[in-house]
Protein backbone atom coordinates (compact mmCIF):
# COMPACT_ATOMS: atom_id res chain seq x y z
CA UNK A 1 0.00 0.00 0.00
CA UNK A 2 1.46 3.07 -1.69
CA UNK A 3 1.23 6.17 -3.16
CA UNK A 4 1.27 5.23 -7.10
CA UNK A 5 4.13 6.54 -9.42
CA UNK A 6 3.92 7.08 -12.97
CA UNK A 7 5.98 7.91 -15.90
CA UNK A 8 9.78 9.14 -15.40
CA UNK A 9 9.05 9.28 -11.44
CA UNK A 10 8.50 5.49 -11.66
CA UNK A 11 11.63 4.81 -13.79
CA UNK A 12 13.97 6.82 -11.52
CA UNK A 13 16.23 3.96 -10.00
CA UNK A 14 18.18 5.47 -8.22
CA UNK A 15 18.76 9.20 -8.77
CA UNK A 16 18.15 11.69 -6.53
CA UNK A 17 15.29 13.79 -6.86
CA UNK A 18 16.70 17.64 -5.31
CA UNK A 19 15.62 20.67 -6.64
CA UNK A 20 13.48 18.73 -8.97
CA UNK A 21 11.11 17.54 -6.10
CA UNK A 22 8.71 20.27 -4.85
CA UNK A 23 8.87 18.38 -1.71
CA UNK A 24 12.26 19.15 -1.19
CA UNK A 25 12.38 22.57 -2.30
CA UNK A 26 9.44 23.00 0.48
CA UNK A 27 11.90 21.61 2.76
CA UNK A 28 14.60 24.04 1.75
CA UNK A 29 12.62 27.05 3.21
CA UNK A 30 10.70 25.32 6.21
CA UNK A 31 12.62 22.23 6.61
CA UNK A 32 13.30 22.27 10.30
CA UNK A 33 11.70 22.62 13.70
CA UNK A 34 12.61 26.00 14.77
CA UNK A 35 11.08 27.46 11.23
CA UNK A 36 7.89 25.70 11.42
CA UNK A 37 7.18 27.04 15.18
CA UNK A 38 7.80 29.98 13.77
CA UNK A 39 5.16 29.70 11.51
CA UNK A 40 3.25 28.31 13.83
CA UNK A 41 3.49 31.49 16.37
CA UNK A 42 2.86 33.71 12.99
CA UNK A 43 -0.54 31.63 12.13
CA UNK A 44 -1.32 32.44 15.88
CA UNK A 45 -0.92 36.13 15.79
CA UNK A 46 1.95 36.62 17.34
CA UNK A 47 4.85 38.12 15.24
CA UNK A 48 6.45 39.85 17.91
CA UNK A 49 10.14 39.46 17.44
CA UNK A 50 10.16 39.18 21.18
CA UNK A 51 6.85 37.12 21.54
CA UNK A 52 8.61 34.50 18.79
CA UNK A 53 11.71 34.39 20.85
CA UNK A 54 10.10 33.95 24.12
CA UNK A 55 6.98 31.26 22.16
CA UNK A 56 9.31 29.11 20.55
CA UNK A 57 11.95 29.28 23.22
CA UNK A 58 15.18 30.00 20.99
CA UNK A 59 17.78 32.27 20.98
CA UNK A 60 17.30 35.84 19.37
CA UNK A 61 20.57 34.97 16.99
CA UNK A 62 18.56 31.76 15.63
CA UNK A 63 15.24 33.28 15.93
CA UNK A 64 16.52 36.44 13.57
CA UNK A 65 17.81 34.06 10.89
CA UNK A 66 15.39 31.48 10.33
CA UNK A 67 13.06 34.37 10.42
CA UNK A 68 15.19 36.50 7.68
CA UNK A 69 15.48 32.85 5.63
CA UNK A 70 11.12 33.26 5.56
CA UNK A 71 11.25 37.04 4.60
CA UNK A 72 13.91 36.02 2.00
CA UNK A 73 11.83 33.29 0.49
CA UNK A 74 8.30 35.45 0.11
CA UNK A 75 6.73 33.36 3.02
CA UNK A 76 6.99 36.14 5.66
CA UNK A 77 6.46 40.11 5.68
CA UNK A 78 8.29 41.86 8.32
CA UNK A 79 7.30 45.87 9.51
CA UNK A 80 9.13 48.01 12.44
CA UNK A 81 7.42 49.18 15.38
CA UNK A 82 8.82 50.65 18.16
CA UNK A 83 7.38 50.42 21.79
CA UNK A 84 8.06 53.69 24.32
CA UNK A 85 11.52 53.33 25.55
CA UNK A 86 12.49 50.26 23.37
CA UNK A 87 14.37 50.43 20.32
CA UNK A 88 12.94 49.41 17.21
CA UNK A 89 11.71 46.15 16.70
CA UNK A 90 9.96 44.03 13.73
CA UNK A 91 6.81 41.88 13.58
CA UNK A 92 6.06 39.80 11.22
CA UNK A 93 3.23 38.69 8.94
CA UNK A 94 2.40 35.95 6.59
CA UNK A 95 2.51 36.52 2.64
CA UNK A 96 -0.30 34.94 0.63
CA UNK A 97 2.39 32.62 0.12
CA UNK A 98 2.80 31.92 3.50
CA UNK A 99 -0.80 31.35 4.36
CA UNK A 100 -1.08 28.61 2.32
CA UNK A 101 1.38 26.71 4.26
CA UNK A 102 -2.16 26.20 6.23
CA UNK A 103 -2.28 22.65 5.63
CA UNK A 104 1.26 21.71 6.32
CA UNK A 105 1.08 23.63 9.67
CA UNK A 106 -2.81 21.99 10.37
CA UNK A 107 -1.27 18.84 9.55
CA UNK A 108 1.40 18.63 11.72
CA UNK A 109 -0.95 19.32 14.36
CA UNK A 110 -3.62 16.70 13.13
CA UNK A 111 -0.78 13.96 13.24
CA UNK A 112 0.67 14.19 16.64
CA UNK A 113 -2.86 15.05 18.25
CA UNK A 114 -3.45 11.49 17.08
CA UNK A 115 -0.24 9.68 17.26
CA UNK A 116 1.57 11.26 19.86
CA UNK A 117 0.92 11.51 23.52
CA UNK A 118 0.07 14.56 25.21
CA UNK A 119 -3.08 15.41 23.84
CA UNK A 120 -3.80 19.51 21.82
CA UNK A 121 -6.20 21.83 21.56
CA UNK A 122 -9.44 21.37 19.82
CA UNK A 123 -9.41 22.52 16.33
CA UNK A 124 -13.07 23.69 14.66
CA UNK A 125 -14.60 25.64 12.37
CA UNK A 126 -16.36 29.10 13.90
CA UNK A 127 -19.19 28.48 11.69
CA UNK A 128 -20.78 25.50 12.71
CA UNK A 129 -18.31 24.28 15.65
CA UNK A 130 -17.42 20.51 13.87
CA UNK A 131 -14.18 19.35 14.02
CA UNK A 132 -11.50 20.65 11.20
CA UNK A 133 -9.49 17.99 8.94
CA UNK A 134 -6.86 18.05 6.55
CA UNK A 135 -8.44 16.03 3.71
CA UNK A 136 -7.13 14.40 0.43
CA UNK A 137 -9.25 14.73 -1.85
CA UNK A 138 -9.72 15.85 -5.92
CA UNK A 139 -10.96 18.49 -7.76
CA UNK A 140 -14.21 16.46 -8.42
CA UNK A 141 -14.67 16.19 -4.63
CA UNK A 142 -13.63 12.67 -4.07
CA UNK A 143 -11.56 11.88 -0.52
CA UNK A 144 -8.56 10.24 -1.93
CA UNK A 145 -7.39 6.69 0.09
CA UNK A 146 -3.23 6.39 -0.24
CA UNK A 147 -3.74 3.94 -3.28
CA UNK A 148 -5.50 5.58 -5.60
CA UNK A 149 -3.09 8.87 -5.31
CA UNK A 150 -1.23 9.32 -8.50
CA UNK A 151 2.11 10.66 -8.49
CA UNK A 152 4.26 11.84 -11.48
CA UNK A 153 2.18 11.05 -14.99
CA UNK A 154 3.82 13.63 -17.14
CA UNK A 155 2.22 17.41 -17.24
CA UNK B 1 -5.98 37.53 9.03
CA UNK B 2 -4.68 34.47 11.03
CA UNK B 3 -6.38 31.52 12.99
CA UNK B 4 -8.14 32.26 16.11
CA UNK B 5 -7.21 31.34 19.32
CA UNK B 6 -9.52 31.19 22.22
CA UNK B 7 -9.20 29.34 25.68
CA UNK B 8 -6.24 28.97 27.47
CA UNK B 9 -4.07 29.41 24.24
CA UNK B 10 -5.22 32.89 23.24
CA UNK B 11 -4.13 33.82 27.52
CA UNK B 12 -0.99 31.74 27.29
CA UNK B 13 0.92 35.06 26.79
CA UNK B 14 4.84 34.54 26.25
CA UNK B 15 4.75 30.80 27.45
CA UNK B 16 6.55 28.20 24.96
CA UNK B 17 4.10 25.15 24.30
CA UNK B 18 6.34 22.76 24.16
CA UNK B 19 5.61 19.11 25.01
CA UNK B 20 1.75 20.15 24.81
CA UNK B 21 1.80 20.84 21.32
CA UNK B 22 0.90 18.55 19.26
CA UNK B 23 2.51 20.69 16.34
CA UNK B 24 6.23 20.40 18.25
CA UNK B 25 5.64 16.80 19.10
CA UNK B 26 5.41 15.84 15.62
CA UNK B 27 8.32 18.04 14.43
CA UNK B 28 10.14 16.25 17.43
CA UNK B 29 9.25 12.94 15.39
CA UNK B 30 9.81 14.22 11.58
CA UNK B 31 10.97 17.84 11.88
CA UNK B 32 13.67 17.76 9.64
CA UNK B 33 14.32 17.34 5.98
CA UNK B 34 16.28 14.23 5.69
CA UNK B 35 13.53 12.54 7.74
CA UNK B 36 10.71 13.96 5.77
CA UNK B 37 12.41 12.74 2.39
CA UNK B 38 13.46 9.26 3.48
CA UNK B 39 9.48 9.17 4.15
CA UNK B 40 8.58 10.95 0.66
CA UNK B 41 10.82 7.42 -0.49
CA UNK B 42 8.48 4.90 1.56
CA UNK B 43 5.65 6.30 0.41
CA UNK B 44 6.97 6.09 -2.74
CA UNK B 45 7.52 2.49 -2.56
CA UNK B 46 11.28 2.36 -2.29
CA UNK B 47 11.43 1.15 1.16
CA UNK B 48 15.16 -0.60 0.86
CA UNK B 49 18.15 0.63 2.65
CA UNK B 50 20.26 0.90 -0.28
CA UNK B 51 17.62 2.66 -2.57
CA UNK B 52 16.80 5.43 0.57
CA UNK B 53 20.43 6.12 1.00
CA UNK B 54 21.02 7.00 -2.94
CA UNK B 55 17.83 8.39 -3.21
CA UNK B 56 17.58 10.87 -0.55
CA UNK B 57 21.32 11.59 -0.98
CA UNK B 58 22.82 11.28 2.03
CA UNK B 59 25.57 9.24 4.01
CA UNK B 60 24.41 5.50 5.27
CA UNK B 61 25.16 6.79 9.13
CA UNK B 62 22.52 10.01 8.55
CA UNK B 63 20.13 7.19 7.03
CA UNK B 64 20.70 5.04 9.83
CA UNK B 65 20.11 7.39 12.31
CA UNK B 66 17.34 8.86 10.86
CA UNK B 67 15.65 5.60 10.08
CA UNK B 68 16.04 3.99 13.62
CA UNK B 69 14.56 7.33 15.26
CA UNK B 70 11.23 6.91 12.96
CA UNK B 71 11.12 2.95 13.58
CA UNK B 72 11.88 3.98 17.69
CA UNK B 73 8.54 6.48 16.94
CA UNK B 74 6.21 3.77 15.64
CA UNK B 75 5.82 5.31 12.33
CA UNK B 76 7.99 2.84 10.43
CA UNK B 77 8.89 -1.04 10.77
CA UNK B 78 11.68 -2.68 9.56
CA UNK B 79 12.09 -6.18 7.88
CA UNK B 80 15.21 -7.75 7.14
CA UNK B 81 16.01 -8.94 3.61
CA UNK B 82 19.02 -10.48 1.76
CA UNK B 83 20.38 -10.81 -2.01
CA UNK B 84 22.57 -13.16 -3.11
CA UNK B 85 25.91 -12.79 -2.27
CA UNK B 86 25.15 -9.39 0.05
CA UNK B 87 25.14 -8.86 3.91
CA UNK B 88 21.34 -8.79 5.44
CA UNK B 89 19.92 -5.36 4.91
CA UNK B 90 16.69 -4.10 6.01
CA UNK B 91 13.64 -2.72 4.24
CA UNK B 92 11.20 -0.34 5.44
CA UNK B 93 7.20 0.11 5.56
CA UNK B 94 5.03 2.43 6.81
CA UNK B 95 3.06 1.58 10.20
CA UNK B 96 -0.54 2.90 10.17
CA UNK B 97 0.71 6.08 12.08
CA UNK B 98 3.36 6.30 9.46
CA UNK B 99 0.66 5.91 6.64
CA UNK B 100 -1.29 9.11 8.20
CA UNK B 101 1.73 11.30 7.21
CA UNK B 102 0.10 11.43 4.20
CA UNK B 103 -1.22 14.98 4.65
CA UNK B 104 1.83 16.37 5.63
CA UNK B 105 4.18 14.97 2.55
CA UNK B 106 1.37 15.94 0.15
CA UNK B 107 1.01 19.33 1.81
CA UNK B 108 4.49 19.81 1.53
CA UNK B 109 4.55 18.96 -2.20
CA UNK B 110 1.43 21.02 -2.70
CA UNK B 111 3.11 24.41 -1.46
CA UNK B 112 6.34 23.65 -3.29
CA UNK B 113 4.80 23.16 -7.07
CA UNK B 114 2.63 26.39 -6.23
CA UNK B 115 5.11 28.51 -4.96
CA UNK B 116 8.66 27.96 -5.92
CA UNK B 117 10.37 27.38 -9.14
CA UNK B 118 11.06 23.93 -11.13
CA UNK B 119 7.88 22.82 -11.71
CA UNK B 120 6.63 18.82 -9.90
CA UNK B 121 4.80 16.08 -10.59
CA UNK B 122 1.25 15.72 -11.53
CA UNK B 123 -0.83 14.29 -8.41
CA UNK B 124 -4.01 12.88 -9.56
CA UNK B 125 -7.18 10.46 -8.37
CA UNK B 126 -6.72 7.00 -9.82
CA UNK B 127 -10.23 6.31 -10.33
CA UNK B 128 -11.64 9.63 -11.79
CA UNK B 129 -8.48 11.56 -13.11
CA UNK B 130 -8.73 15.03 -11.30
CA UNK B 131 -5.62 16.95 -9.44
CA UNK B 132 -5.53 15.49 -5.68
CA UNK B 133 -5.16 18.49 -3.48
CA UNK B 134 -4.64 18.69 0.62
CA UNK B 135 -7.94 20.45 2.04
CA UNK B 136 -9.07 22.05 5.28
CA UNK B 137 -12.62 20.78 5.45
CA UNK B 138 -14.63 20.25 8.97
CA UNK B 139 -16.46 17.48 9.56
CA UNK B 140 -19.79 18.70 8.20
CA UNK B 141 -17.81 18.92 5.26
CA UNK B 142 -17.43 22.80 4.41
CA UNK B 143 -14.23 24.15 2.90
CA UNK B 144 -12.81 26.01 6.05
CA UNK B 145 -10.60 29.59 5.37
CA UNK B 146 -7.74 30.26 7.77
CA UNK B 147 -10.23 33.15 9.48
CA UNK B 148 -12.25 30.22 10.50
CA UNK B 149 -10.46 28.23 11.96
CA UNK B 150 -10.63 27.98 15.74
CA UNK B 151 -7.75 26.68 18.03
CA UNK B 152 -7.95 25.64 21.55
CA UNK B 153 -11.48 25.95 22.72
CA UNK B 154 -11.33 23.50 25.46
CA UNK B 155 -11.57 19.61 24.82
Amino acid sequence: MTVRLTGRLAQRGDVALGDRCPIDRTLQVIGNRTTLLLLREVFYGAGRFDALVKRVGVTEAVAAQRLRQLVDAGVLTKEPYREPGQRTRHAYALTESGHDLLPVVLSLLQWGDSHTRGGGPAVTHANCGEPVRVEVRCAAGHAVAEDDVVVGSGR
